[in-house]
């Protein structure tokens, strides 16, 4: 069965999808996006993700091209025409179809695109022995914190690191502190167990997942902090992992090759990550899905 | 008439010519282009260009869709099915289409996009008056040598450029240095009539009429010096100016609403722009085209 999609109000086969060669989203990679994760044709935490939806778009001058209550519709019927309880929901939007110039078009009706697929969790193989991951220099632009589509400098990291045999880059700072991963944040458990993360801020995406695990900690007894960490400080930590609505909660057992820690997913890592599938629905440890 | 355009293979009116939602432009900006300047039916500088094009194809681990024969073939075919001898033709070739995953698809084909329009050439009031710029944080990614599509930061820039009646913003990078303007070089006049311009690097765009402008300079006996100057150098400088394929050799008379020199174009300036203009086939200060 092909899949369908919505664009811009019709719900048709993703084969003849398509959009403007002059959408903007094309030509200037001016829009933004969401990915959420659906469990037993839930989509979970929903509200955060068109929050943020809302918030990248007015930091680029633009609306909201639905209200959310017509989103969550198409959101649905996206989910009910694929047959799909189980999904990664893509929704999309940019400034829409304009003669080429980088000024914003006057009167330009924003593209909306949903489309939905089955979910790529991590493989339960992935989660007992955790992921390698290499570090590059971050090369993005200033304003992270916005999740668009211009995610060249993403993609070239992420080809660098599977080339390298790793899952994900943990990308560095001119300072040799840990930005974030290159779809994920980043995040080390000190000797005490504390749980550390960067701030939100122009240099981070303000993960969905990241926001639930540090609720999750803090309900749970686990301390937190949110404050840079080095490269350094990370190598010497006994745990380390990441989080993102695809990555979960993944530990990281190797970062550049040399072990963190003992080299296995370590207790508080794994403690969240339980944490976590419980919060999204999902089965314990994913063996289910094995 | 409705503009034709090509797209992977096809010749059709630009308001039919879609690419699937799935393409890697759309999704992730991962792709590259060119702007060519078409003068009496002639593309100018189209070598250059097409080398510049497989340059950034090759940073992004690509290879030219087509030949530069078949490329030139299209250009001049695209610019006939539109009647154009002066014109603006658009290149884009992008990773092509794929299920959305960060990592290089397997086999896709690139897409190939090539429009072509009317120019907009600087208006003669511009030329005679020059232009006003603001200066903005450079805020864009760490390989601006790669002419990416990844131009939101460019986009958010001009449009704050226009928003304060400017035609252009120079984005200056952490140590205060010019990096060039949003889709346009930087340069200033030093006192002793020598010209100054950031050298190619990955902090700016190689530009095409940048280095038409240097050969044009050093044929003609004017001192040339490739380094970075700051924006207090340029505050300074008697004469400063941008180039670019859509903006010729233009001069700047303000910045952040400060004169440049006395606050007309000088005569640096005025004597590249006239040699620009020969060199392209473009009549003398534009009068012709008031």
């Amino acid at each position: 069965m092909s899949r369908i999609a919505y664009v811009n109000g019709r719900y048709q086969p993703i084969g003849r999808a398509t959009v403007s060669i002059e959408d903007r989203g094309l030509q200037f990679a001016d829009g933004v996006y969401e990915m959420i994760k659906v469990v037993d044709g839930r989509p979970r935490d929903l509200e955060r993700h068109l929050e943020r939806l809302a918030r990248s778009l007015h930091e680029l001058g633009m609306a909201m091209p639905l209200t959310p209550a017509a989103l969550r519709l198409i959101v649905a019927r996206v989910l009910a025409l694929n047959g799909l309880g189980a999904a990664a929901v893509y929704i999309q939007v940019d400034r829409g179809v304009a003669p080429r110039n980088h000024a914003f078009p006057k009167g330009a009706k924003p593209s909306l695109v949903v489309t939905a697929r089955r979910p790529t969790w991590p493989k339960p193989a992935e989660i007992e022995h955790g992921v390698p991951v290499i570090t590059l220099p971050d090369w993005r632009w200033a304003r992270r914190d916005i999740k668009s589509i211009a995610l060249l400098p993403n993609v070239l990291a992420r080809q660098k690191a599977l080339e390298a045999g790793c899952r994900e880059a943990w990308l560095i700072d001119a300072a040799g502190l840990v930005t974030e991963a290159t779809s994920a944040n980043a995040w080390i458990v000190l000797n005490d167990g504390t749980i550390v993360t960067r701030p939100k801020g122009p240099e981070i995406l303000g993960g969905i997942t990241r926001a639930v695990v540090l609720e999750l900690a803090r309900e749970n007894g686990i301390e937190v902090v949110e404050r840079p960490f080095s490269l350094d400080e990370a190598r010497r930590a006994p745990e380390a992992f990441i989080t993102g609505t695809g990555s979960l909660v993944l530990p990281v057992t190797t970062i550049d090759g040399r072990k963190v820690g003992d080299g296995r997913p370590g207790p508080t890592t794994l403690r969240l990550h339980d944490l976590y599938l419980a919060h999204c629905g999902l089965p314990h440890r994913l063996r289910a899905t094995a």
